[in-house]
């Protein structure tokens, strides 16, 4: 494969090389790439802005994680966080920090990436910066998107009584990178060694090619349901319960039994020997989005494909239960889940 | 001096330790810190957006800039590329990566650096993430400001005839930063010698604390003076011309002499046997405006303290023109400077 070093282009000539394929899709974006800054018109609309620092060796591992697939990723985790506003991601701007270990090309397929994810959600690339770095790959990125006044979906507003609902399935993005890292740990053993990921696509899927949940978000619009607080599931439901339940002053219970796990996330944990609920619970990466809404809704959920109820908000004084398969209560508690990623 | 380790927070502690001194001062922050996007409404104004990635040995030498002021700056470079176009910065939000080496006590003097910043600005913080790092101190800030229509100014829109305009002087960062390579040399070779920054307060500034040009967009406006094009001067005027250059389409001539230089940087430039006027056109970091206007606004421009005129803009078949001293024309090439940096 060709390489071309990265210090053949100037800086300005590698940001106009990698973005130029880049087309602008949004009315709300004026002007893009190429400017001390971009320019953008939310006029009738609110502005949503998230941002995200990703480090090689702390976020990512590039020797299963191909660069194409790590730039989707990296958009989609952003796109996520807009969706779980209940808004619509529109403009990102990518900033990428890069040692001497990469070429042009491998930049190119990150940001073939990018662009992948770009035009699947509709977003619109605006700026960025790009930099040499002594270590590794660096990769900010933030982005911005449109929220309707009076529809916009904080994590404070779950209350007594509201159905707590997840959609897809939780614990596989978890389960898939267990399964990379033993795969990389007998490859480093063995060099003739074949990773065995036989029956096993769905989860690699979960952990190297995630979506953020555009579908959910329209669903619920179409069926007329505002959830009353949401985010996206990204450091594990426990965690993002307690961040529900702290901002909104409530307590919750779910049920084990509730929780979506999908059959090949549950045999991989079998293989090696892992709780699947613990990974359901605390895995994170799944980017599914967690929900409260009214009893209300309870029928038109009921009908949502990709969404499942399991449990409910109580009052605070009931502190966040998990209810086991046998009916006996675990409180869910930070520290208690904690030890799975020491 | 006390060291609490980083760990001792989890990451949602500790985002709240170093946010929550901060106030929110702008109307149009519906919402900052604390959610998975931050809330913002630009109904009446165009949305801004920049953003900076400064990674630890690539942007910053911590041997001598200290924390406090690294923060500072990594605010204020990004509210001068809003500046740059003429609008006013609003939010901004923060993303650090932090290796071990760095307490919470560093952390906070970084984030007193950013609040310093924000205050004085009017910029309010709105998010960011924190994340660990295998090695160093990586920061990306991206800042979001409004601009009114009809009164944004681009990079594009110089015209021949333009007036050339410099704020403040150029090439005293440089300086000031040879000086600290300098006396970071001689105290490696020698751990009893201080530091030698006599008369010298200037340039140090320039480069560990430097200072956005918010006072000259208010006098351009309260003047009544639409900059035809604008950029801040972060990477040297040439570079900064080349880029107006390109993007209107338009040569230019400019004049050696006029180029405003402070006499600290020339004793400075004198004293390590440099070009001062290579510093002042390739130097960089000096975060002035170069603008250009129309002759029409010739007097007004004279009659403001920190404007220089400094040449015109021509057909574009004249190309980039240093006139020097002695009324000899040098052609500003990005690669005839390029050596300043190798």
């Amino acid at each position: 494969m060709q390489r071309t070093e990265i210090s053949t282009y100037g800086e300005f000539g590698l940001i106009k090389h990698l973005t130029e394929k880049f087309k602008i899709e949004n009315n709300s974006t004026l002007k893009g790439v190429g400017d001390d800054a971009a320019v953008l018109s939310y006029e009738n609309r609110k502005v949503l802005v998230t941002t995200d620092l990703l480090l090689e060796g702390i976020h990512f591992d590039l020797v299963y994680v191909p660069l194409m697939h790590l730039g989707y990723k990296a958009a989609i985790v952003n796109f996520s966080d807009i969706y779980a506003m209940n808004g619509e991601p529109k403009q990102i701007t990518v900033s990428i920090g890069v040692s001497k270990r990469f070429s042009v090309e491998d930049l190119d397929q990150f940001y073939a990436g990018i662009e992948m994810a770009c035009k699947k959600y509709g977003v619109d690339l605006i700026g960025g910066d790009t930099s040499a770095s002594l270590t590794g790959l660096a990769i900010s990125i933030t982005c911005i998107g449109e929220g309707e006044e009076g529809k916009i979906v904080y994590r404070n507003g779950a209350r007594e009584n509201d159905l707590i609902c997840v959609t897809g399935d939780l614990g596989s993005a978890y389960m898939g990178l267990q399964l990379l890292e033993r795969e990389k740990m007998v490859f480093s053993g063995n060099e003739e060694a074949q990773p065995d990921f036989e029956e096993k696509d769905y989860i690699l899927q979960r952990q190297l090619k995630p979506e953020a949940r555009k579908d959910i978000v329209e669903l619920l619009r179409e069926k007329g349901v505002l959830p009353t607080s949401m985010m996206d599931i990204s450091d594990g439901l426990s965690s993002e319960l307690m961040h529900i339940c702290s901002q909104s002053n409530v307590g919750c219970r779910v049920y084990e039994d509730k929780i979506p796990i999908n059959y090949q996330a549950v045999v991989m944990a079998e293989e090696l020997n892992m709780n699947i609920v613990t990974a359901a619970l605390n895995g994170g990466e799944d980017y599914e989005l967690l929900f409260t809404a009214s009893m209300v809704d309870y029928e038109k959920i009921l009908t949502m494909e990709g969404v499942a109820i399991v449990g409910h908000i109580t009052k605070p004084a009931h502190g966040l239960q998990l209810v086991g398969r046998e009916g006996e209560e675990i409180e869910l508690r930070a520290q208690g889940w904690n030890s799975l990623n020491e």
